[in-house]
């Protein structure tokens, strides 16, 4: 069974209600680097793997993109993602990311934004786009960091006073489910370490091209109150490849 | 000034009774990841940067190396190395790591065993390694994981009891100076993040070939006390990267 949470009214409601839901891409906090690991997209064909509200798909149209699939599992986001969309040059499809099955050399670019580590298995989503991507093409994602993922509270360690201590490893090396509170309700993701997203692209035939720990922008760090605390511990990881020409 | 800690008698005295100090490679509890990463040393050149005992330098002769060059920063490391040497094709040379300076083409192979985050700037010697290594040449290194350097203490956090709690990650974006405890003496280590270690290779040219985390072997597993703790967080990062040809 493939998690869904995001078809749960209660969640769907809080999730629409942060910044990165609002305010799009201007109002997530790795946006800023993200958006410099993409490679050019005129003219190119895209995927995006768990699209969410299509904030990249409608990005790549705007960069020039020759088409563009946004995939997701939650009905209630791709309903969100087509009230927002006006170009007939993306398609969403209603699908789990681990029954994507596209032919060979059906994408130039494949895009996901924090959705992989909503997923069993890394290995098997990488031999699917290592597939559907032509040669030389470029697969860019973001995911939760194996730091913040590891003891899977998701939450610092704190003082008897509620102040921050640190941020908790354990559990490292036991990769597999983690149930963290994220907006108030329990959610299942996945753990993995850092050694098995590298290792499991350099073996699926790409070629590791940027990796990045985003920290806040000087702007966030100034106006949004506890920013500076991002700078303790990273929070996600971003990832450029290309698959071996 | 170059820190050289192990020139100091006390602290010397204690690194020699280590099992990586007294059984050599077999008593590193990485050497079965590391070993896997290394390329094939035959009629290669060598160059192993703090070489300590010279015990990755007499393995590469071992292999076949036509030569190898080992560096270390400590008079008495190598006293101990050359004591430990039969082999005429082994050169050690008393330098800190950052005033290494070979001619281009110099070695095929550079290899560096927990020494790099000793030193101040990874980026600069990335520079000098990708200058004196030939076009295709194989870089393979081990550091302490930034997840293991980050805070600082380089201890586990615990509950009242004494009990291991998790560990503790802080700090982690500020690179630099950290003061740890290493056999109950203060010594200066270096944080970089993960990000630094593997975009300085990218930048400078080389190509990531492999990425590992390594956990204990099963044997060590099963008869060292503690250690499966090691199965918590990550203590050490192993990086094999190619320069492009």
């Amino acid at each position: 069974m493939k998690q869904n949470i995001y078809d749960d009214q209660r969640f769907f409601a809080k999730y629409s209600s942060m910044d990165r839901s609002r305010k799009g891409l201007a109002g997530a906090g790795e946006w800023h680097e993200l958006k410099k690991l993409l490679p050019p997209f005129q003219d190119k064909r895209v995927l995006d793997l768990g699209c969410g509200f299509g904030w990249h798909c409608r990005y790549a149209i705007e960069q020039g993109a020759h088409s563009v699939v946004g995939l997701d599992i939650s009905q209630r986001m791709l309903s969100e993602a087509r009230s927002k969309t006006t170009s007939t040059r993306i398609q969403y499809l209603c699908m789990p990311i681990e029954e994507c099955d596209f032919p060979e050399d059906s994408f130039d670019v494949v895009i996901s934004s924090l959705a992989l580590h909503y997923v069993h298995s890394f290995e098997d989503v990488v031999k699917a786009i290592s597939k559907c991507l032509v040669p030389c093409g470029d697969f860019v994602f973001s995911v939760e960091h194996p730091i913040f993922t590891a003891q899977g509270s998701q939450d610092w360690h704190y003082d008897h006073d509620g102040t921050i201590l640190h941020w908790p490893v354990d559990r490292y090396f036991t990769e597999g489910v983690r149930t963290a509170t994220f907006l108030g309700e329990k959610i299942t993701k996945y753990h993995s370490t850092l050694g098995t997203y590298i290792n499991t692209l350099l073996k699926a035939g790409f070629d590791l091209t940027a990796l990045v720990e985003p920290q806040p922008e000087e702007t966030m760090l100034r106006t949004i109150p506890g920013m500076e605390d991002e700078l303790r511990r990273p929070m996600m990881l971003l990832l450029s490849a290309t698959k071996r020409c």
